[in-house]
């Protein structure tokens, strides 16, 4: 790749696409240089491009695959793994511009959208329908559906409703050569060949581009929700606390873990006068229709209750139950307005080892000297511990970084996974290898040659 | 291969295994050389082998890609589309005695089974803990979890509560150069690396041996069933209903159709006593709490009305709706009973054709001289016509496998895949290659190739 001349790609790319297309400026380049990853690396890109078709992304990936010119694709950049991070001499692909929603069909209960369509947008325009697009995470008003798609995104809805993958029904992908390839189906089911769909989603780019996703969509929930809230005096008593629901064989629509911390943060930004003197919060919703929505309330709070909950309720009031969610969806922007740096951990544990594993987290950022604030997607076992320090403070941030490896070393040893939903980018790459090893590693990595043999597409990051 | 001696193979294979793992006994080995798909062609085994372990199924491997020797790897063998039967000088490993549950947690919702558990059995162990295994093929009193995994099988439940795909947490395999990997995780979600085990499931075994399964349970549902019954005087009107059902928004846990011929085989065998007057019957089930399940109930009778079901009721006795569910089972055993070869079709279809892809099936039927019964998962557009031959009549056989090349035409030029269920096996491979198109097949044979570049793993299925 050395021997590229950039001005020659460049305007190769300019003669490709239309006017508009190709962004050079260097402050706005810069723009495009990383996503949300605290203290991911990332290099310079020789140009942004932002194509509006898939005709006009095959025409950019043509070009980068005959120079061997890296590229790198990217929806809002609201990753937190520097999945959609520069490489040096790299092409970024905004898939921003493309937001048409071209279908939205309740007779066969699916959506078909380009990449760029946010997240939020699609669900509202479900709901117009009647219909409903579960996976939420919390980047839902700002994150597209490609980059939802390219990580596999989760959400609060995933405890009982599926992550990303799960509403997946079909794509279509520019290949690393160039090829507009149709991958999947509109039918229910179908089993006619290996399953390219699964195996793109959660590539965060490394396999294929994604220029069209059709997710399968669910009729709109019309029960009115119920919400269980419950106070812990610590945080290793509201994790018990979830295998204790889990065990119990009940099934709430979202089941969520704020710590002290984290409520604080939101009351100081938004004056939002939550109850924030106890260790951790545990929320759980129910959306059954009634009235199995109020036994499995009341079931969900016997269980709070037994694992030494200091006070446990049902919020009958809808709009304190939405406060309540809503400080749990505020929880990253408010911490952000402390003004510290942040770096968010994603481990995901069997949920019997939740407790220990919240201990552990208790544990290392004593040792390491790192405030530690903890919410969680507590019913998947779904940690984020999320890691600050003051700017420019380099100790603080040696002393971060080494309580993050600690974190996926427990996550390891205690069964669990160091990405739960964001995405190996770049910051899990070391811990991923020693979750997976050697042998799963080749495989991974035969996987990636076989469908990037030149290794164009987001190289250096998954698998590298 | 040409030049490998079948002896010396035994014989190593022998060395490698402990006593009687290896069957070479030619009416033994016969009796492993196919699976139930009628027409598929198959080859001789040099030998079966039915190993009781992980590191006896790494042994076997170890042999055969010593020598190139291709493995078929096999459950029950009640496969429908030729999957599991033998090519030319192969080694048939059949798991049926890899039997082993290991664990079933509560805590955690989940099993950890060897692949010769029987479907069947793995639910009854389940729900002794009270857990649910969803999936629910025809064959789940005999088929193994192993062969469901490779065929990704559907069943009853899958309209509302999924694939096998959509159980599998992780799976241990044998590659291709006989190393024993761990892919996939414990934890509700995850997204370290590629979805191994997803490519795995569905696989067919041509990618790797798998050696166990952990699958995700559900907690075993309590409520009682409510079946909604309607009458059709045509299939048309039935898939109609079919069609404004899904379209209300409406999501019975199983939607099943069988039509007159059916019912007549089911009474004939079993004297059942089954109304079998009509052209088609349409069996729904809603499995909410109540008074939702009422109120479902009675919107899925609107919409059967509202098609024009000549009749239709609620079942408020539940033998008699446990009767109607049993008939569907049974379908397949008892026009078999009939004495006739039986070619198994498995199209699905986006529910909006389903009453237009009935219509052609009907016409195809009349066209090519075959009598065709249909049973469906109606709920999901998948169409098991069923084309029935006389023993050692010829031309009716040529006729029958025209109809099936006009069936699968038929469903690719409405927009539906070749197989929903069943795999693709030997019998897809023509439709299958069809539907995808050159391009993907490519993409598929890339995967193929990267992770068994020397193709001894089950060998000209599906990717050839």
């Amino acid at each position: 790749m050395t021997t590229v001349v950039p001005e020659v790609v460049l305007a190769e790319l300019t003669d490709a696409l239309p006017p508009r297309r190709v962004l050079t400026d260097p402050d706005t380049v810069r723009s495009y240089l990383h996503d949300e990853a605290e203290w991911a690396p990332y290099g310079d890109a020789i140009a942004v491009v932002r194509p509006e078709s898939t005709a006009e992304v095959a025409a950019v990936v043509g070009v980068c695959a005959r120079y061997r010119v890296p590229i790198v694709p990217r929806g809002a950049g609201t990753g937190l793994s520097g999945g959609a991070n520069a490489v040096a001499g790299c092409v970024v692909l905004s898939t921003e511009r493309m937001t048409e929603i071209r279908e939205i069909n309740a007779a066969e209960r699916l959506a078909v959208v380009q990449p760029g369509v946010v997240n939020d947008v699609l669900r509202a325009a479900a709901a117009e329908q009647g219909l409903w697009y579960p996976p939420d995470p919390a980047s839902a008003p700002w994150s597209t559906i490609g980059g939802n798609v390219a990580t596999n995104a989760g959400g609060l809805c995933c405890v009982k409703y599926g992550v990303t993958r799960d509403y997946v029904l079909a794509l279509e992908i520019v290949t690393a050569a160039g090829e507009v390839l149709r991958i999947g189906r509109r039918t229910a089911k179908g089993v006619a060949g290996y399953d390219l769909v699964g195996l793109m989603v959660g590539s965060e780019g490394t396999l294929g581009i994604i220029t069209e996703v059709t997710v399968k969509l669910r009729p709109l929930r019309t029960t009115q929700p119920r919400t269980v809230v419950g106070f812990f005096a610590t945080l290793a008593a509201a994790g018990d606390a979830v295998s204790r629901v889990t065990a119990a064989g009940l099934q709430p629509a979202a089941f969520e873990l704020i710590d002290r911390f984290c409520l604080q943060a939101v009351n100081a930004w938004k004056h939002a006068g939550l109850p924030d003197e106890s260790a951790a919060l545990l929320l759980a919703q129910t959306d059954l229709p009634e009235p199995a929505a109020a036994q499995e309330a009341d079931a969900i709070l016997a269980e709070f209750t037994a694992a030494g909950a200091t006070e446990a309720m049902q919020s009958t009031d809808p709009v304190e139950a939405e406060a309540l969610f809503d400080a749990r969806r505020l929880a990253y922007p408010a911490l952000e307005q402390l003004g510290q740096a942040m770096l968010t951990e994603d481990v995901c544990l069997p949920r019997q080892r939740l407790a220990e594993m919240i201990e552990r987290i208790v544990a290392i950022g004593q040792q390491r000297d790192v405030q530690i604030a903890t919410v969680a997607h507590a019913g998947d076992g779904n940690l984020h511990p999320l890691l600050l320090t003051p700017h420019g403070d380099d100790d603080a941030r040696r002393r971060a970084q080494a309580a993050f490896d600690d974190i996926v070393s427990a996550a390891i040893e205690l069964g669990g996974t160091v990405t739960g939903e964001h995405g190996v980018g770049l910051l899990k790459m070391p811990g991923m290898a020693r979750e997976l090893g050697e042998g799963v590693l080749a495989m991974q990595r035969a996987v990636k040659q076989a469908l990037d043999p030149h290794n164009i597409l987001n190289p250096g990051k998954v698998v590298a």
